[in-house]
This record gives structure tokens, sequence and C-alpha cells, in this order.
């Protein structure tokens, strides 16, 4: 009898897309203007999800207020604000691409999150383009 | 070849967050403002999910207008405008969290759609929280 | 060369529609179930709009932090969780509806925004219901 | 160590839905106004979600910009500002309802879409009635 | 003291644009797809605004329930699933362009809404496209 | 029988809030975060109105594919996928923040539009903070 309980959070932060191991005409073709070297930014919009059987003294699966602030600490203030590629230490050799971005959200908050409950993470880059990890 | 279909509507109730075997200083801790004597309140998006094969006939896997209805006459006239706590017999003895309403909001539907459809229903409380169930 | 600015804010809340000068059966007829005398509730949605000309300093015709804390002190920190009818001194005589809270925000922050700028009030008490003033 | 990748498209049609096998009355019953013989329409918001591994080289499940290219190719530039009815041959013998579409845009881009990739579709026929296929 | 009540209310239709004074190659050349002569459609968004004095028995500008109740006789009875060059006479001799709609509901409304309140209505044909009257 | 009519279109850039005769200490008290000197960004959603009167030929106060068009020539162009400091000339003395960011994209669009239409522009650098002009 498992429940998801699902919290939204948003962060703004600047970056470009950018393999170093390429030539700069390489990495223009491949990314476009997704790679101008002075950046551009996004508002992220950024969904955790938890999945587990609610307790039966509280009715909640965990405490949104909890995993509110768990975000907050682990995620928006380390990338709130910043530039992905030059503030982030996740991304000194990690392209920061959409998909990338949300499997690092998932793993610092993995370990916060109790090992008994399920957790998927879905990241808005725009309201066009969005990913999701574990797919 | 299974399709889903989603049907969304929606309430606006009162409720608050209590567990009546603990102290009023422990529901104030657990529960914090959503433990106010008073009652705060909500504006409930519900989607329910109907999954099953289109009938040839019709190209509908449920007509929507069908599980508009039942979603009002089971759900919406029991929900809206409504005192959770107070005017909802299903919380009686049951703390109205989200994970709850949710639940109780299945087992509503369960009983009046076809036992061949798989059901699913997401809840938000705010743009901010929400549920699912089952996960 | 004026410029608006504008700040959306949310706070949740019960309250019920009700005049006490009337019967109980005029009350009914009137507010319909928007009188449950047990409350329901809602999302609202805040939006606060300021008007005057930027700052040649700044860029800013107000910074949007400090009006974001002037509606979290003044306005969020007093109807968040509350029981508009019983807990918010505002609505002891007056009924709260969207037109009466609204009316009653801009009150609560025009003694805080510099007198140079005009200031107005959009208030969502639903995706469908909403309410501006002045108008 | 899967991602999902999801682009959101959009395209504005009209439709009636219609069994020519029955009677106008049994069509009437079992569509309603739906069945409005000079037609009505829509606009759907398309979601196409393709799952696989990133590349290591780029940080991609799947270029994006390819991915909207595909669904303007084979499905925008088909059914945008049409009657689907009318104007589009998939529709020629199948009732134009929003599995139908769904099943029909999924068919249209599966052949272009990498073999090892997992694909999937929701269609938005109004925002409180959608889809998706595969369920 | 004025205060501003908006309700949002929509209705799915099918249209053309066409100027039957023209040639097809004209028609073509300035309404673009838009002119397919079978039609296309839209998810129609419509919100009215009613400007006036809360009465202070009430605290309602205009009751939203009658509001709604007025705007799904006169406009959403009238326009929804319908084709609208077909279907509504107010469009026999009219371009239903997103302009010529909304002057056109304004004047279905406004004789049923008191003269000393003040009228607007905005009409979204997509979530991009817009129009206000009177501006 | 003025008509206003709206166009949304949106850009993504990197920006950074900073005046240059000012210290740092000064700049990081008055911008907070937004100071970052390696930039941060945003998703901005563009509203473009335009107000007059419908051409009784077309039924349009001005074509939207016109207008959207201009709109991607002379704002989306010069700003999507930019940083606003480095990469576009109106910003090298004058600081990006939204006020002044819609100023500048009116004055690129007031010159493209007929002098006898009337135009005003929104821009949303997030859900929460957005900005009008004129006001």
């Amino acid at each position: 009898m498992k429940v998801a309980v699902f919290r939204r959070e948003h962060f703004n932060a600047a970056h470009r897309l950018h393999n170093p191991a390429w030539s700069d005409e390489e990495n223009k073709k491949i990314f476009g203007k997704c790679n101008n070297p002075h950046y551009h930014g996004h508002n992220y919009d950024l969904i955790v999800k938890v999945v587990g059987e609610p307790d039966p003294q509280t009715g909640y699966v965990m405490d949104m207020k909890v995993l509110s602030d768990l975000i907050q600490e682990h995620v928006i203030n380390r990338f709130d604000h910043k530039n992905l590629n030059l503030d982030v230490d996740d991304f000194k050799n990690l392209n920061p691409t959409a998909e990338n971005i949300a499997v690092v959200i998932w793993h610092l908050l993995r370990k916060h999150i109790d090992p008994s409950l399920e957790l998927k993470v879905t990241l808005y880059e725009t309201e066009r383009n969005f990913v999701e990890f574990p797919a």
C-alpha cells in the first residue's frame, strides 16, 4: 500500500554545454547556442518524489517540511544563483546537461533519505524540456 | 496495447492535521501550523488515471464524461466546500493528510470502475505538495 | 517613464461567508455552500503590483526581496494556515470575500510602501475566481 | 542508469467523434456534442518521452533539438491547423479520440527513434482530459 | 473604492479565417494555415472582468456564481463544441478572429450585466495568442 | 472600439546585477546573490501587447505572425542563450534588471510597430517576479 509524495522546488542558474575533449567547432556543431562561452541560464523547476508506506501515527510517507528542508540544504543552496560550470564542484568534470544535473541531484539527496524509501527526481530546464531520473 | 486516460477535477476544503492519541504539544511539534485548531484549507486538484484497452467501437478506454460524473458524484459532492475533519465520515478516525485523502478517494472510486481497468489517483494539496496512490 | 513590478506570494486559509445580520436561511440562500458553518478553504495566490520610476543607481523600482519580505511579514504571517473568520482580527466584523480580503491586504501593505509608489493587489481565490484592488 | 527526457510541443486541430457503422442517433447518444457534424477543435499539447542511457560524450540521452525536429516533421506538420477527420489519412477509418491520436503519434515517431530507446507519448486534449500511450 | 472581479471559463470550437470578398490566393496569403477550408480548432479560455463597488451586505461586487451562470448561458452554450463559422449566427458575416470573438462576447454579456458595472473580456486562443476588449 | 492583442515569447539568458560605480561590498549588500560574478540565469517569458482598432478586412489589430516574427528578429535573436552583460550591447552600461530589460525591449520593438498602435511589454524573470512597461 505504497504512496508517492512529491515536493516541487526551484533554482536559477547559469551554465554552458561543452566537452573539453572536442574542438570549438565540434562543440559549436553539437551543442549549438547552448555552447555560448559566456553562458546562458534557466529557471530550473525540480520535483522530488519519495515512495513509501504512510506512517500510521502521522499519515505521512515523509514530512514535506523535512523533505523541503533537505532539498533546500543539499540542492538549492548549492545551485541557486550559481554558475553550474564554475561554481559547483559536481560539474567541474561533468557537462551540466539536464540529464546530468538530475543524476547529480539524485545522488546528493539519496544519502539523506531513509533507505526504505524510493527516490526519483524530475528536472524542468524549460516548460518544454525536462528529464526524470531514474527512468 | 493499453492506453491511460486522465481526468482532472478539483474541490476546496478545510482541514487540520491532528492525532488525538498525542498531547497538544506533540501535535504542535509534529504538524506545526497544519495543526491550527481552527482549521486552514486548500484548493485540491485531483487527477484520476484509468488504464485499459480502447474499445474498438468508440475509441475510448472509458468515456471521460462518465468518469467525470463518477468523480463528481462520489468525491466532489462529498468533499467540496466541506471541513474534512468534521463533515466527512472517512476522516472521523483518520488524519486528513494528502496521503490519506488520496487513499480514501481511490477506494471511493474503485468500486465504480470496471475491474478490468487499473486505477490511480494523484492529489495536489498545493502546486508544490502532491501525492499519488498507488505509487 | 514608470515601470510596474509584480511579486507573487501565496497562503492557505480556511473561511466561510456569512452575514450575522441575516437569518440562517438567507445566508444559505445567498452564500450557498460557501456558508458551510464548519468552514472550507483555499490556496490563495497573491500578486502585489508596485509602480514607480526605476532608481538609476540600482535599476530597481523597488527591491523585490524587500517587497517579498514586507508581504511575508504583514500578510502571509497573518493569514497563512489560519481561519480568516476566527484567527484574523480584520475579519471579525467583515465578511472574508475575495473582494474584502484584497482590500484588507492593500491597507496592510500601503503604510509600508513609499507613498510615491502606486500599489495594487490581485488575489486568486481559485484559478477561476480572482479580484483586483483598486480596479 | 537510464534517464528519461521529455519534449513538449503543440498543435491546433479540428475533429469530430463519429462511428460510421452506427445511426446518427447512436452517434449522438454516445459522443454527445463531440459528434457535431460541423466539427469542433482543440489546442493539443503533446509530450514525447524517450528513455535511455546518457551518452558519456554529450551528456544527452537524445539531443532535444533533434527530437523536436522529428516531432515537427512527422507530427506537427501533419496535424497542425488541420481537420483530423478530413485532412489526415491516419483517421480516414479511425475515430480521432485522444486515445487513438496518441497511438497514431507513437507509431509515426517510433520508426524515427533509435530502437534502443523506449518511447511514450502523452497527449492533452484539454487541461482536464489527457491520455498516455503506452500505459 | 472599486474592485474588479474576474471569472475564467472555457470552450472548445472549430473555425477558419476567411474573407469572402477576396480570392482564394489572397485568403491563403493573408491567413496562411488558418484559412484551411476544412477548419481547425482551439481550446478558448475566457476571462470576464466586472468592476464595481462591493455590496456592503454581501461583500460581493457581483456573485461569481451568477456571473458564471450568465457566461454559461449566453456564451458557452452558444460556442462550445461548435463550428464558429457554420453554427454561430454572430459569425455568419464576421471573420472569427480572436479580436472579433472577444467583441461579440462582450456584446452578448453587456446586456445582462448591471449598467453600473464596467465589463471587459480577455480571450486566449492559445497560451501565446490572446486579446482583450475593450483595450 | 480598440482591442488589445498579446503575443507571448520566451528566451533563456545569463546575467548578473552589478553597479560598477560601487565597491564589491556595496554590490553584494544591495544585489545579494544576484551579484554573483560568475552570473546566474533565467527563462524569461515576454508578453508583447499591441492596442488598436481591428482592420475590417482582416479582423486583425495586427497579424500575430508578423508580431511574432518582429519579436523573434529584434528581441529573441538578440537575447536568447546570451549573457546579457557580456553579449548584448544594450547592457554594456545598463544594469540588466527586469525593469531595464523591459524598457530596452520596448524601445527595440517601438520603431517596428505602426505608430498608430500602442505598445506595452510584460517580462517575467520568474513565475514570482515580473515587470510591465510602460506602467
